[in-house]
Order: C-alpha cells, then structure tokens, then sequence
C-alpha cells in the first residue's frame, strides 16, 4: 500500500511523463538524468528525484533513468497503461474542438460520448461521434460507468450538472466552465482557465513597453 | 532588484491571486493565513510562506494575511495591475470561444486583435472584434508593441507562426496547438495541453471499474 501521496507530487508526473515521452519520440539516446529533466522542466533535480522516490527506486547512481522504462513506470502509476473512456458535455465551442482534438489517442484517453442539451444538435456528428441528449447523460454514464468527463458548457449551466455527475460513478471532471464547482469529495476537478496560464507569463513582460491603463 | 525567481514559484503566484480574489468576493473576513490558503490549494503552507517571502514580507505572525492588500501586492508582482491587450491568432473553434470568453475581464487581459488565414473569413465579427488577415500580422503587432497572444491554429501551422511572433516585440504565447514550439529564449511559452489535467486525475479513478483495454 503506497503511503498518502500530495496531489501537487502527482500533478507534476504527466509533465515528467510528456518530457520523457518527447526524449523517447525524438530518440536521441535510452536514458537521461534528473538533471537533465529538471533543466527541461525548470524543475529542480533534487524535486524531480524526490517526487519519484514516492513510488520506488527508478534510476541508478550514475546511469540515470532509463526513459522507456521510466514511461512505462509512470504510465502504471497514473493508470495510463489502459484507454480511458470520457464523456465530453457541451458541444459548442470547445467541445467541438476537443471532440476533433487529435491529442488524446496514445495519451490513455478516448472521447466516447458527446451530450448538449440543445434539441437542434442532437443527432449531429461532430469528430465521428453523435451529439446525444443531455437528459440520456446520467443513465450513459451509470451504464457505462464512466469515471471521466469534460465539462465544456456555459458558466450558468456548470453547477447543475456537475450536481447531476455526482449521482453518477464519475470521479474526474476537467472543467471549462469559468466558475467554481460544488462537488463531493470523492470528485476531482481540475479547471482548464487559460487566464491562469497568461497570468503566469505577465511577470516576464516588459512593463515599460506597455501602452495598457493603469 | 529582486534575486532570480524560479519560474515555478512565478507559476503560483496566479493560483493564489485567484484563491484570495474568491475568499474577496465572498466577503466572509478580511484575513487569511498561510495555512488556510494551503488548505484551499492542497499546498503546504510552508511552501506558500516560501514562494512569497520572495517578494517580501506580506503577514504578520498572528493576524496572518489582509486579503485585499496581498491581492494588490500579487496583481503588482505580476504586472496584473494594467491591461495587457493580447492578440488571438487562428479563429477556429478554440478561437471563437476565446473571443467570446468573458473571464478575461478584471484579470489583466483584452483580446484586442484576432487573426485568421482563411480569406473567408477576414472581416467577419467574433466576440465583437473583426478577424483580419494574417499576413497584417506582423505588422500590427509591430505597431502596437503587442507582447503575448495567444496561439489557436492547427498543429502544422503553428512553428511557423511563432517564427514570425519571434520578429515582433511578443515575449508570451498561450498555445493550445498540441505541438512543441521552438523559440529564442526571450519567448515564454505555455501550452494549454488538456491531456495534461486529464491524466493528473487518472490515478484517483477506480481501475476495477475500468473498461478500457490493457
């Protein structure tokens, strides 16, 4: 049994995962160093060799990680050694780009249904998957027993679904909604706000460039 | 002159600017600790103290954290308390919900320009602003002194685009194209991968209810 681990500890293993995964794509060499991650990453090493110690003993004094196996490792640890089936709710904007988005299969995802509640949608094809009802949702998902979705509809509408998520075996909702969301606690959330992403980048402008009001 | 900030202490800066603004605009109490705010984040509070005695010394022992002052303090440190106009470049289906996202308001952001190659396109309204053609680009960024926009075109087209952004005085890139970028070093770039979110979730999800395939 694995002792508690902190969820900041697993947020920063897919990144590893991704880093590691571009090495092996690109194919230069079988392993690399937490020093060589960590400068990638803009993470330190002693953090990188720290959060793996979490899980085991993945490299050797000297030689390094070995990069497959180290995809391999962290792939069982996050449960990517399966496909994972999403639910995608929300067929506007977003959920049209997400639905064509390319970057899920090999990943551990597959977005395997598509609800909008809007009469004049249903039946569409978007991606290769039809646009079902909204109100076939909370039955599809108990059926299938989907841990997973995409929440991609309006702000005002969020709460009252995820409301309805929670009677259902879903554990992961990845939020795009621009609001908070009331869940029990067995559902994690994570919010895809870009204005976080941007807000990070700000402190490296050239404050004496900007034409912007104070 | 503040020393050299690790760029992944700058990184939580914006979540706690956004925790303290929602504990503002519920309004319950003027006062946060280190320890409260971790809570919230499922940061340690230490780690919190850390990251903001960079910057200087923002508490007191006791009485902790006055709200409104550390949120001014955050929006000053990331040169949040201005408007930084960012252009969008692709208008596609990621690109019409960002023109038409209203969470940038308040938060430092105004989409001021929005770029499309598809000549159909060119001057059709999204969000309110007029798409205009990409070969303007250059030269309207130029003109404005422009430093982040954000990147929503397809995977093949992107490299080529950040080559023209690295002529301009862009220093930021949001880039929702699921493809790594190569630029100078000047050029900070942050990928919105939801792939990412996705599979920090996974390891909480029950795998004796999986589905998918080994």
């Amino acid at each position: 049994m694995l002792e508690e681990i902190p969820d900041i500890v697993i947020g920063r293993l897919p990144i590893y995962l991704r880093a590691l995964t571009n090495m092996a794509v690109n194919g230069e060499k079988l392993t690399t160093s937490s020093h060589e991650l960590g400068e990638r990453l803009g993470i330190s090493s002693a953090q990188i060799r720290k959060d793996l110690s979490h899980f085991g003993e993945f490299g050797k004094q000297g030689t390094g990680y070995h990069i497959n196996y180290l995809i391999e490792q962290l792939r069982q640890i996050l449960h990517l050694d399966r496909e994972w089936p999403v639910a995608l709710i929300g067929a506007g904007h977003i959920g049209h780009a997400l639905a064509s988005y390319n970057g899920f299969q090999h990943r551990g995802f597959r977005i395997a249904w598509l609800f909008d509640n809007d009469p004049a949608k249903v039946g569409q094809m978007v991606g290769g998957l039809p646009i079902q009802p909204i109100t076939e949702m909370v039955e599809t998902l108990n059926r299938e027993k989907t841990q997973m979705v995409v929440l991609a509809v309006p702000a005002a509408a969020a709460q009252e679904i995820a409301d309805q998520l929670a009677q259902t075996y879903i554990r992961a909702i990845l939020n795009y909604a621009p609001v908070h969301l009331n869940v029990p606690p067995h559902i994690h959330v994570r919010h895809n706000d870009p204005v976080i992403q941007m807000q990070r980048m700000t402190f490296y402008l050239d404050t004496s460039l900007a034409v912007g009001s104070r």
